[in-house]
């Protein structure tokens, strides 16, 4: 597989590989792409930038690598309440064996694409003597009015979560489902005030909630749903702390009404899990309650991207 | 500068340094952004990667590589007859002194934005041991009833260009003006049929349009602008060659009618020169004539990425 392969015969490999998509009028093979956003053409737009030694590991499967490339702009797409219509990855390939990589890559983009029904409409492709870098482009379409924000939260709502939490690294962090069919579902079933994806942690994605809506927040820590993986990876560190801090659960974390919230929980409109973890409230704090009612403050433990 | 800045802190100085922009209905700070697309709902979309040793040196001014990683998307746009709206620059940043080169390449990305009124409406940064990558994302859209394709170059067609070629390694390939409105300026000017920005290679660029309109062409030697930075590299190639092969000048290469190109050559619609360098015909041939009259095959001599 050492066959060098030009990034024109990639493209071209690639371009005949894509199907027509309604919302593609121009794909790959010319300067720029031409996406056809439905009216009022309003476009959701979100890149996600993936680099070999931080986001996955030298050894990780190509194909797994590929899939959560499109799948963390998927996410953040159903984050916003928003349908993804289209994807440009952007691939920097290792000089040795980039076709390999390519070929491997794509393959764990293609059928996600295929699955959420996203065009693969461009891209950019580039070979070098570093690591594996991926950074996907991915175009959406609100559903309804507007977007669902992180700055909609008001005290009173219930903070509700799809999913469980905690030592995604063991796997899910690879091999994780966006949540957009569930983001569609909840926004038929309730008024969202406020969701994001958890990406960087629980806690810390719940701050940047608190931080864009001003308010604050209580959690109760029985309610909060703990992965058997967080189980798994508990040592120096508690269940509880793995869920609330490790990240890359991209599970949808949001804000409804306590009238929203009851109905929601009492008959779900999807069959991933929701749980009602705690309380939005006007002061801004964000704490813990234990078992015992013990309150003690919830900081952003979320993995801080130190730059 | 080693003061160490998180991706949220960064995130926060760079949604206070962005204005307002009409297109831009949401901006950076949430999962997702949101832009207005103006009827019909049609938006041009590129990517374009620049990795450290392969599209700039690692001594290279961060401000100018930054200029450069915006200017390649901008050159994009314009090469399909199409006005910028927005970008997406996404950054792989290294982890000693990640704040100073970050707040140098915006320093670059910035003014270029605000010349041609586009948005920098989101992104995403990270940082790691790697060289300096940068992924910019822009978001475009067509002037008139559709954008200028590659494949649209007929027989009788003139070949024209804009600027001058070869040598961009001496500077160019950082410095390029974008020519988003010479693109507009020519297509208020004459119906063009095809067009592409140069940056594989002026040769290697009009192979493309070739293949993709299914033409040929012959270019005259005598005709082709040539830059002094050409001249200057001239050493085991001649400058003709370093202006057919080098790439990177990014600049316009069109196809007109030869009624149309006689009146755009008589009164310009632009100052940058504009040059009629050859002729497309029917057969599927690209040749080049020198002073003597003597032709010879015109292979695509750009650079070619091997992957």
């Amino acid at each position: 597989m050492a066959d060098p392969l030009s990034e024109f015969e990639l493209i071209e490999w690639l371009r005949l590989r894509t199907a027509a998509h309604p919302a593609v009028a121009l794909g790959i093979g010319d300067d720029a792409a031409l996406v056809r956003i439905p009216p009022p053409g309003e476009c959701l737009v979100t890149v996600d930038m993936l680099m070999e030694g931080i986001d996955f590991s030298a050894d990780a499967d190509r194909r797994a690598v590929g899939r959560k490339s499109l799948a963390a702009g998927l996410s953040d797409i159903a984050a916003m309440g928003g349908l993804p219509l289209a994807a440009f990855p952007a691939l920097a390939l290792p000089k040795n064996n980039g076709r390999a990589v390519a070929e491997s890559v794509y393959a764990g983009i293609e059928p996600l694409a295929r699955e959420f029904g996203v065009a693969i409409a461009g891209g950019d492709t580039n070979s070098w003597d570093g690591p594996l870098v991926l950074s996907v482009t991915v175009l959406g379409r609100p559903i309804g009015a507007a977007p669902v924000r992180r700055n909609g939260a008001r005290a009173g709502d219930w903070i509700v979560v799809t999913g469980e939490f905690g030592g995604s690294l063991l796997g899910k962090h690879l091999t994780f489902q966006p949540r957009v069919r569930e983001a569609v579902a909840l926004r038929g079933a309730a008024a969202l005030h406020a969701m994001i994806d958890v990406s960087d942690g629980l806690a810390a994605d719940l701050h940047h909630i608190l931080r864009a809506s001003s308010v604050g927040a209580i959690l109760r820590a029985a309610d909060v749903p703990i992965s058997a993986a967080a189980h798994k990876m508990a040592g120096d560190r508690t269940p509880l702390e793995h869920a609330l801090g490790d990240g890359e659960d991209f599970e949808l974390l949001f804000t409804v009404s306590a009238a929203d919230g009851r109905r929601l929980l009492a008959s779900p409109p999807t069959e991933v899990r929701l749980s009602h973890i705690g309380e939005i409230v006007a002061e801004r704090k964000c704490e813990i309650v234990d078992e015992s009612g013990r309150r003690s403050p919830l900081p952003p433990l979320g993995w801080v991207h130190s730059i």
